[in-house]
């Protein structure tokens, strides 16, 4: 089969692989029907993170299964499955407590971008739709499996209220897709961090009341001014840079919260300073586990839409395209198609 | 009157000072009942904090007012009162939201170890009682306004519930105080971490279950032993020191809680790391105005007894044994009698 090999910076290529197989009772294989480019991919390809040995890449997946293990009941060959970009046995005890991407057993997935994929502990981490969706949904579904599950774990994570103002910092897929979780969440006011038009665009159609261009120290004092001077409810942090943290954390309000889902890169946070604002911090991957079958009726009920976020859809081959329209930023997302 | 002042590291005396007087129409005067030295004031005693030119000392009262500002109507001259540490309006949007140590009129108190107190914003911070309480309750309305306030707020932080494991850290006032929030608030099992046998019994006698004398990577694996490797669902982190939050942050079970009210001396956290565990983190000054009417009802229907941490009495002219006993840890807390 093929998929996609990173060997160096900027260096992704669709190449020849071994076909995924049954290594253990609890895997399954899929056929992959869509799979996408991440921002976090952006991070090797761009030289921000060691890459060592060639490697397969991508995380995000939805398709139909192929094949199953002996120990795997919960979806059989033939069925459409959305999954987790961190695999889960939903059975331990943090499973139970719903952070499935904590699971003791967990396997963060890799090799996505690709014609077939191998997941572990299937089981617990696939979800089968009733019947084969409808190509319409597959974009949506898809961004269910990853940046729509992490924007509403952001959102949860920054206990977005009925009523209340929520502010996102980032205006990638993950950002986008928090500008809907926090619509859903009832929040009454939305204030989204972007300067490009297109975003602001697509941010407003998800939700946005307000769009704010500044960022820094500007941005947090435009947070303010729309905020009475005390700063917002929840802050949803969607980049994982240091700028961008710091950026959140002054945009709560004391007592408010930041809910952080951009993988942190060189961030640091100064207890003293934390202490002081009373901001409440949660972070991590999202358990997107949790939220599957609840973000697949939305989905499939025509409710939320996050698929938008993939403005640009590729066959598999043009891989290196992908990758490319979205380090220049030409791309928010794109949508690869085996 | 007479009141304590710091001079250096190791040295605090009782002075002659200027009764204080109104300055604000927002302002009450009292005459202290009792005060007590803080595990917070032992820094600067212990040189580890700045001092400066000398300066009084003292957060903590109780006490019965003497005269108010024209704009104070909530208490009045001859009730018996209970404040915090941290001033408040009671009425602007911090205040509203509920974070009233974090009002925009907010002024730390720090003058308390002394016969007079002017206490600033008056009308939104002293919570007068039903009549002057007997003398036994004394300490544990003394207690309210700080070490249990702020065991309370570490409590919530920590988003104890019913039925929930917590763990505290540190056996100073707070953390006894701690680990009665965490009994009232239903956690089912209270490992409290402490290797003084005073302390232990008192952790006890207030609610703990299990008592924990190991630290640091001992500590955080002697938690785990007894949480089934996950770790606990709330931590009470009350001391303020680097080892002490990296003691919490490893306690607490992926998707638990950290609640952090000791005042962070040198700590930073590593972005990633609080990423990858999951763990929800809120900290600061305790809003302890939002919990006076509840917590004044506990001590005086004798729900709650904080007042026990209290195991030394002096007369306010021997505070500076006070100080010494506590940096000893001879004593937990000193109450001080003008």
């Amino acid at each position: 089969m093929r998929g996609a090999v990173i060997h160096a910076p900027g260096d992704v290529r669709l190449e020849e692989l071994d076909d995924p197989r049954i290594l253990h009772p609890t895997d399954a294989v899929i056929r992959t029907v869509a799979t996408c480019v991440c921002g976090s991919d952006l991070w090797p390809y761009r030289g921000l993170e060691p890459i060592g040995d060639p490697h397969p890449m991508g995380h995000e997946y939805v398709g139909v299964v192929e094949e199953v293990g002996s120990e795997v009941t919960a979806v059989e060959p033939g069925q459409f499955v959305v999954g987790s970009f961190a695999t889960s046995d939903n059975t331990c005890a943090n499973c139970r407590a719903g952070w499935q991407s904590s699971c003791l057993r967990r396997e963060f997935m890799s090799s996505c971008q690709a014609e077939y994929v191998r997941i572990p502990n299937a089981h617990g981490t696939l979800v089968a739709t009733d019947g084969h969706p409808d190509g319409e949904f597959v974009p949506s579904l898809l961004a269910v499996s990853d940046v729509m599950g992490t924007g509403w774990y952001a959102a949860l994570a920054a206990e977005v209220e009925p009523g209340s103002t929520a502010v996102v910092v980032g205006d990638g897929a993950v950002g986008l897709c928090g500008v809907i979780a926090a619509k859903e969440l009832g929040a009454e006011r939305i204030i989204a961090m972007s300067r490009h038009a297109s975003r602001q665009e697509l941010a407003v159609e998800f939700g946005a009341t307000e769009v704010i261009s500044e960022r820094g120290e500007e941005g947090i004092a435009r947070v303010k001014e729309l905020t009475n001077g005390i700063g917002a409810d929840s802050v949803l942090e969607c980049v994982g840079t240091a700028e961008a943290m710091r950026q959140a954390l002054h945009s709560a309000r004391p007592g408010g919260n930041v809910g952080f889902v951009g993988v942190p890169h060189e961030v640091t946070l100064d207890g003293e300073e934390l202490f002081f604002s009373h901001v409440g911090l949660r972070g991590g991957p999202a358990p997107v586990r949790r939220y599957l079958p609840d973000l697949i009726e939305r989905v499939l009920s025509g409710r939320i839409n996050p698929g938008k976020v993939f403005d640009l859809t590729l066959p598999l081959e043009k891989v290196a395209e992908g990758y490319q329209a979205m380090d220049e930023r030409r791309a928010i997302k794109a949508l690869l198609k085996p």
